[in-house]
């Protein structure tokens, strides 16, 4: 029984809090907030103590640390818990600054360091199972790759403003999908977009519609489509198109409820909010990081947040220079 | 070149007069209607004369007859077109009156008559290539069959009137089917049918939606589902479960064009029309009369009919008894 | 939070034990079972104690039970705790004996007894939302209802000969969703019944497939599809054609995956296990459970448990009769 | 009636002169090939006359010309159809060269000139649905489109060297789709191109796979995605992101026919050639010619024919610059 402290109480952290009572080889011990009520109210769910970060860290009984805190707080709370001996899982982005985040790499980026980076959707059962056929070559050698990723609708403009862009905010779930399913690093980078849903997000300096296309070095291309606002519900969709066919994952639906009239056939919605749609993703993180506890390699960690932030840089580049940028 | 002679210029003879003019092997040469107009409008769009059915019978340049009159002329025009040395394409049901229809046996129900009997959906598409499959044993051997057979919206209660009834006139294809799918004769029946869609069906002693099960003696199972009104297109699927799995045909949508909002996915509706549906099914019927009047024998003919008529009469009794029927 | 103790610590056991921690209102306070070492390792993951059913029915802290052990200690158990002032959630059936469960209706049938049955389907959300949508009106009002509950592959030998039988054990739950649904008694049944699948459960009298006739008073039909092995997953679909259109729910898969390739499109097998299929339904049955110890009453009790049992019998003797039974 | 004379009687001409034979406002009077075997074949099945361009375009009594000849012949044969006063219909592209196909635009640019340009699936079911649903508002405006079209698999390498490349002879096709459905001309084309399925494609100077991005004034973005070889089919598939959700037009398959065993659930493929897929397109075209005939002006014409053969000396002229071009 590992036990683990949460630092972030918030939305996402009361998700990995009930991870963490679900998964048997972990025990939530602690729980970090400046918000006090918010600390109170997940330690009172979980029988969890409110705690500091510098007493957490300190408490050689604690094993683990969830980073969910504010994002700027991120790279110094990891660097601060991997050197006190505990092993991370730290929300996505590591840092939204490049300059920095790479600064971190002599403490962070070694093969041995415990740290688990939040990319989820690396744990969605769908998106395992695609890329398992991928990788067993069930339908021959990847060629190209398509990633469909648009949100339900736009967040509040407050977080636009904070949220380090569409590039660095959305696309970068999956600039990280298409390394892992490219099993290749990118070299070329183009990107489009537009401010089509809400002129308030274009008027803070972001853009709500992408289009992103990538070249690895052996030629396979990668097209990412990013929207801020379906209009359908969540959709997140792949398609890698490969030498014998095509593997595909689709959207998840709230029931297999259709009904059926003069008007044609209406199958019921797409699941429209993230927590729902990856809710298993979010679990079989959580079990990978009890792994990890057990000593089994990140899947995802520090070299993965920075080769994906580089991307979202490229990407914001490209579409303010309306040029291709060469890695 | 086989020259045709096409008896009944209705909604469905338009539509076999179509079909011959587009298969290379055949023509129309001659068009037979009481009604002098419409024989005479099919004429003018396919270049065949207008004539009488004795002179047609008498017209040694006549090698195919198709019967699309009234359906209680049927059985009489056959007989007299097969005396004649004519190849007979007639739609079905052969008769209403199963003494009747027996008692042509001796001049029909011979090998060697070129009698083809219109059950369209034998060369449907969708059906064909799941009775291959069900032939080839792809997923095992047959154990139970679903056929759903659900008319879009009831027929006007002058049809109802001379219809013959749900089970003759309606069930009547999907005991084709099922003797078809099946390969066996059916041994027991039990129909349950109610008169749900419209009272005006029942006062003409009709009814108007029915189940029946029907048992082969090797103990395979099937069920018919018929409703006369489904509300939402014409419904026509089968299931074929085997032992080793599932073979189904499913519904013809009028076009793969969906929209995805906030309420769900809506599909096009389904295709509405019988016409429209079994369009493909008619043209290989066709395709098949020519191969017929080349030496091809009758994939459906005499006895098939007789068969599906003792099922439907059966499945009539039991519903009328609340029994079950054994044959 | 309420103290449940669980009455059977096997494999369905153990599901609802991991639903009662899953549950905050709920905690699992005892373990009973005549395997010790059952008893034991559920409760030495849960925290509960090993107890006997004398003491946990003797202990004023205990607020319900949930009985899943043997099917024939089922009335017996239910009918102690109801008499000690526990609430029950009792797993189906109530007993396979219809003449002594309904000799329980004194002590049992009343309005206020707290008694959940486990018809576990009536959680299941897909069917839920069916629901709701009939009840709502959505396509119109009810006609005709088509249940396919097909196991991938047959139970053990030594499990069919004490199941009490298709109709009892498998068909049961079906008879359940066709009251729920239908809104209306059945007044009467027909069942065929075949050996198909394995000759050794026609050897112990029991059969493997079965097509299942109901009509209430009022007309409405109702068909019942059952196998012991589909070959192809667990299918569990459910038509409701109603005046205006048609409400259906499908079957799950185990992702969204597909593979398109030269011979088609293939899609990911159903899911295949009943625990898997209907994980979210025992969830929400927990759910329920803890309401009903708040106060709400039991939304599936033991007027449905007898009903139900009526239908099983009463398709048994038509099956066994080949002829309609009459209620 | 109106007299059509075919120039060209390989694939696709034989296709144009069967819809003609069905379409009842025209009839098949001239067949003109230098290969006289393929103009005697189609002349007897149709019962056209063998002839030459210069007789027919002197013959008073021609009225249209279907010009299906190679493709370096359309320009020249198109010009001096229209003046000799015929109406045409000439199969895509109108040429290869945008030079010389633009300096026919005195001659043919003109409003009133009666020329059909073969885009065939502008006349497609599924597409003009879709199209139908989006100019009509059905999900609010349009933002972004998807665009996939890829081949089963490639042609012989003596057709690529004559095909003008992957850009001019299989995204024209997508260009025009694209300018169709955006309502809006393209300002800026980013294109990138592999040869990732036939090095001896790359050997010759084409390509074989690219994605394409296009950017119109207003900000919309569209991608097109061409490969030379799905290895499951013709997939041809548009996706259309509106300000209120999505309208998608979907593949079409063999049959409706799905066999559901242990390993999953297998769809019949795709329909794999362009002739099957499009057939009911190649139909309703040869309808709009006759209506073009009768004096409706032509759906898509030599405007369309040079936008779209820009757009794709464009996207030809980024994929070897690696840049965005902007028009």
């Amino acid at each position: 029984m590992y036990e683990i402290a949460l630092i972030g109480a918030g939305r996402i952290g009361r998700i990995h809090a009930g991870n963490v009572a679900a998964e048997p080889r972990l025990r939530l011990s602690h729980v970090v907030d400046p918000v006090d009520a918010a600390a109170r109210e997940v330690a009172a769910a979980t029988g969890a103590a409110v705690a500091t970060l510098d007493a957490v860290l300190a408490d050689p009984a604690v094993h683990g640390v969830i980073i969910a805190s504010a994002t700027d707080t991120h790279l110094d709370y990891t660097t601060r818990a991997i050197a006190a001996g505990k092993a991370v899982f730290c929300e996505k982005p590591i840092d939204l600054d490049l300059t920095r985040a790479r600064g971190a790499a002599d403490r962070l980026g070694g093969a041995g360091v415990p740290l688990l980076l939040g990319f989820n959707r690396r744990f969605d059962p769908h998106f395992r199972a695609l890329q398992a056929r991928l990788g067993a070559g069930a339908m021959g050698s990847l060629e190209t790759l398509h990633i469909i990723s648009h949100d339900p609708a736009p967040p509040p403009i407050a977080y636009v403003k904070v949220s380090g862009g569409l590039f660095k905010d959305m696309a970068i779930h999956d600039f990280d999908m298409a390394r892992w399913l490219l099993g290749e690093e990118p070299v070329a980078v183009f990107a489009a977009a537009s401010c089509l849903v809400d002129p308030a997000i274009g008027e803070v300096g972001d853009v709500d519609t992408a289009r992103i296309f990538l070249r690895t070095a052996s030629g396979k291309l990668c097209v990412i489509s990013n929207t801020r606002r379906s209009g359908y519900g969540y959709d997140q969709r792949i398609e890698a198109f490969c030498s014998g066919g095509l593997i595909r994952a689709g959207n998840v639906r709230e029931t297999t409820v259709e009904c059926w009239g003069e008007a044609g056939a209406a199958a019921d919605p797409l699941q429209n909010f993230f927590l729902d749609r990856y809710a298993d993703a979010y679990r079989a993180e959580m079990t990978h990081f009890a792994d990890m506890l057990a000593g089994a390699p990140a899947a995802v960690g520090y070299a993965d947040g920075i080769a994906a932030l580089v991307l979202a840089e490229a990407a914001g580049r490209s579409a303010a220079e309306g040029a291709v940028v060469t890695l």
